[in-house]
């Protein structure tokens, strides 16, 4: 498995953003979006093998943490206003202690940060892509490995400290700072090469 | 410089599409949309060595030729909808003979998947993206590239044979077929590590 953890700061908790507006009045939504596309499409294919979780931290109702599972997805295209609105269906749904599955594959709960990190920790190395990291490209990767990214906005001090918690690799993919998105790309691709 | 050439084969060629709908009506224009997207943004930068052109073959006016120059680029924004207005604005533009600008940095033409590669083949040597190329990892790049890529249909027998004639290489980014936004970034990723 591929895990990606993506954090929001300013995104929407609440499903009552509008379609037309994600990357304004949804707090950066869009980032968060693109790196679904990023995450599951294969040029006709869904990567089955791949979880998302992107932590929404933003809004009126944080944290939130939506969760994309490759193997269940259906209903997904590569656009990002339909990517949109299963996000917004999925925040629009009442959530107590457990997860709640708001379409196949996708699912929402109140989890934190932390809370993710607790999670995906118990299943595979976690790995913080980060401008000053080490070198991914010629790395053995670990199995299952759990990959971290934040949005426009750098972890806070705080998240950092969280996150060292986990004793996590910390990796750069090259000589620019990219969009987490782009991130994703890359990282796919140089774990695809590695399997082959 | 780094150039870039989508081939949009049923991409609206006039401005009567709805940005609500650029993955349906527009004809696909989100896959070219995308491509803006993953061709120009840094993450707090636009890559201004770049240009990007979206050959447009769909529609009522085909064809047309979007050129996106990173050099001169303002009011682009990394979502969909906002790329795809400004799309839209260039292919409302009257044409004549010569090439138009409707804002800074995006141009449009009347110029065919030929004409472009008959300009940009004067530039630099034309790259072919394809599933059963050669790696691209690793080859010496050549200065001021012109990649091609199809978008998410292959090029036609007739456009294959146009291409062609321009003694392209051919190349391969890895052992999936991906989206046409995707191998831009991988492109991009491996120029940046050659150049440093």
């Amino acid at each position: 498995m591929r895990y990606f953890v993506i954090v929001g700061h300013k995104a929407a908790t609440t499903g009552d953003f509008k379609l037309d507006d994600i990357a304004g009045g949804a707090g950066r939504l869009d980032i968060l979006v693109r790196c679904v596309n990023s995450a599951f499409f294969l040029s006709h294919d869904i990567r089955r093998d791949t979880e998302l979780f992107l932590i929404l931290l933003g809004g009126d109702g944080p944290p939130k943490t939506v969760r994309f599972s490759g193997a269940e997805l259906r209903y997904l295209n590569p656009d990002e206003r339909s990517t949109s609105s299963l996000i917004r269906n999925a925040l629009i749904k009442k959530i107590e202690k457990e997860e709640v599955r708001s379409s196949p594959g996708i699912y929402v709960s109140r989890a934190s940060f932390a809370d993710v990190l607790t999670a995906l920790s118990e299943k595979g190395r976690i790995i913080y892509l980060k401008e000053d990291g080490t070198e991914f490209r010629g790395r053995s990767i670990p199995e299952d490995p759990v990959f971290v990214i934040s949005d426009n906005k750098d972890l806070s001090e705080e998240e950092e400290r969280t996150l060292s918690g986990y004793d996590p690799e910390t990796v750069s993919i090259g000589p620019y700072s990219l969009h987490a998105d782009h991130c994703v790309i890359i990282v796919h691709n140089e774990i695809d090469r590695n399997a082959h």
